[in-house]
């Protein structure tokens, strides 16, 4: 199959620090390489890909030092080159949202366009009711909770290659908070379960200007002088399979919508069980006394770390291959490409199954 | 003639506070209204219009106190109702920059896109060599310089209605800055200037968050314990005719490619002359030694306030009137219209007159 993969140019692919969707669409571009298609990534020049790469920006958006840029330019730019080549594919895959919309009103047919972020914005009900005819693809079916009535083609978990996050048979006695710090990840939370548990949490996370209070003023003086909360700022993938595979438990406190909650399969994959607040996609990704433990109070999250170490790490990364691999991904991806693909796509159902 | 007017979402029309593109549209907007013409807005509800308007969104975007939205998706919407109604249009005339690029491919012809921002962005010139069909307007000839080969249709000075500044016959003996406080618009070199001279200087600004850090460490430290200087705060509309009047001149010493620099024509339309460093429109806006004095270094600032009084405030008010007033941009605008408006627009010649 000719598939084009067309991710956001905000960060490199896959990105050399944060950023969700790029990581996502690196990883299932390689996966759909290594199972035989051919497939074309549309990315800023800094991309690192087995696919075909054609370079639309010399840098990744966010990366570029220079002062005066635009974001949509570029994006208008990169999407006129994927319109230009379009009769080179079977397939294109969108994660650009919806500025693609009104360039490709002639060939909706074969798009595919994977939502990445939260929907519950206000104006996005009236430009997905405008252009119905796109496929949508949500990363987990509590997504779609605000935009329940849109053209759904189906639920695509995220995955990620197995071999970046190394298996730890065996923790070091710690819980871990991994994220940003930001008051819907509810790193406070975490911090009260360590503490009433008489447990070490080390805290390893980015904290963005925007959050800069927020941190100063409700997070350090739960950590100043405490003993148990270790602070150890951003850390880079290369740390990660450490920092995650050392601990009991994973603990996502979240207080919000997570469309997916990529930390989680992170975790997992390294055999790392994780303690998860019922919210957003937790239910879907977590399984209940196999991978973690789904809690709804403090009450329960304490509980649940401290039963953490009865689960089986090594379960917890063979769901994490069998589940959420890459190539998991993508063939559920491949499935959904395939029911595009038939005769003049008439038989091809949107599934509203929200 | 029908002509529909598309302004950007992110201010009121004309806009309750700052906000410069939706101002001129709103003058623009009820000047082509009196001149007997069938013109349609596109804006949020919250416009106040001698159009019929056409409502595409609740409020306006930075006016909206919802959390969640997005002004990408607003403006999508928006694009997408002006094309279903397209046909009801002789012209459709868009201050939007790029966006509605792949939306009106099959009728470019017939529109106008007036650009009101900085051209020297990275990214900008890789989208209009791609949609060169669309003709475009700069607000100052200086304006396209970075962008010197694209498709120029024509230069339209921005204008105002001429009832909403008062002409001041006498001034009140003081100098005046009004605008944003940031480092481009150069508030410490009107300081510098009204100390050497001795004289009393007004400012009128905003302090934006981004530029909060600016005022307290460069410029009040120049306003502080000093008599001469009085920092006055951001006013409202209202406010400014009686505060640019009242001035012997205002200075407008800017060090960035300003596009065009509305104050100047609202200082001008009050009486009050302009002393402007040559940057950016500013050649093309002042008439030297008629409506104020151009000037390129901060002796020549120095001199030319000096010598503000010996311009005669009535003549600065009449070229204001003759050149700057809504009705005479409305005219331009229309001598544009009409050269698309001819037959298949064949001998609609771009002048790439930069």
């Amino acid at each position: 199959m000719r598939i084009a993969q067309v991710p956001p140019l905000y960060e490199a692919v896959p990105p050399r620090f944060y950023g969700g969707t790029e990581r996502v669409v690196s990883h299932l571009t390689d996966a759909l390489v290594e199972l035989g298609h051919d497939v074309t990534l549309f990315a800023s020049a800094d991309a690192r890909t087995k696919a075909k790469l054609v370079t639309v920006r010399d840098q990744a958006i966010r990366l570029d030092p220079a002062e005066l840029k635009s974001d949509l330019a570029a994006h208008m730019s990169m999407l006129a080159e994927v319109r230009r080549r379009a009769d080179d594919f079977d397939v294109i895959h969108f994660h650009t949202d919806m500025i693609h919309f009104p360039f490709f009103e002639d060939m909706a047919g074969k798009t595919v366009t994977t939502l990445h972020g939260r929907l519950d914005l206000k104006d996005l009900q009236g430009v997905y009711d405008r252009w119905p005819q796109y496929p949508l693809v949500s990363i987990s079916d509590d997504q779609r909770r605000p935009l329940a009535t849109t053209s759904w083609a189906g639920t695509v978990h995220h995955g990620m290659t197995t071999d970046i996050y190394e298996f730890h048979a065996k923790s070091e006695g710690y819980l871990a908070f991994l994220g940003r710090i930001s008051p819907e990840k509810r790193p406070d939370r975490a911090i009260a379960i360590a503490k009433r548990l008489g447990k070490k949490l080390k805290i390893a996370a980015k904290v963005d200007a925007a959050d800069q209070r927020y941190f100063q003023d409700k997070i350090e003086p739960l950590i100043l002088g405490d003993p148990l909360i270790e602070f150890v700022g951003e850390i880079g993938d290369d740390q990660k399979s450490e920092f995650l595979g050392g601990a009991e438990a994973l603990l996502f406190p979240i207080d919000w919508p997570e469309p997916f909650g990529l930390v989680m399969i992170e975790a997992m994959a390294c055999g790392t069980p994780v303690v998860a607040y019922a919210c957003g996609s937790v239910p879907e990704v977590i399984e209940d006394g196999v991978t973690g433990f789904i809690v709804r109070t403090d009450e329960e999250a304490v509980e649940a770390a401290r039963r953490a170490t009865s689960l089986d790490r090594r379960k917890v990364r063979q769901q994490f291959e069998l589940k959420y691999s890459a190539t998991a991904m993508a063939r559920r991806y491949l499935d959904l490409y395939a029911r595009l693909g038939a005769p003049l796509s008439q038989d091809f159902a949107f599934a509203a199954n929200a």
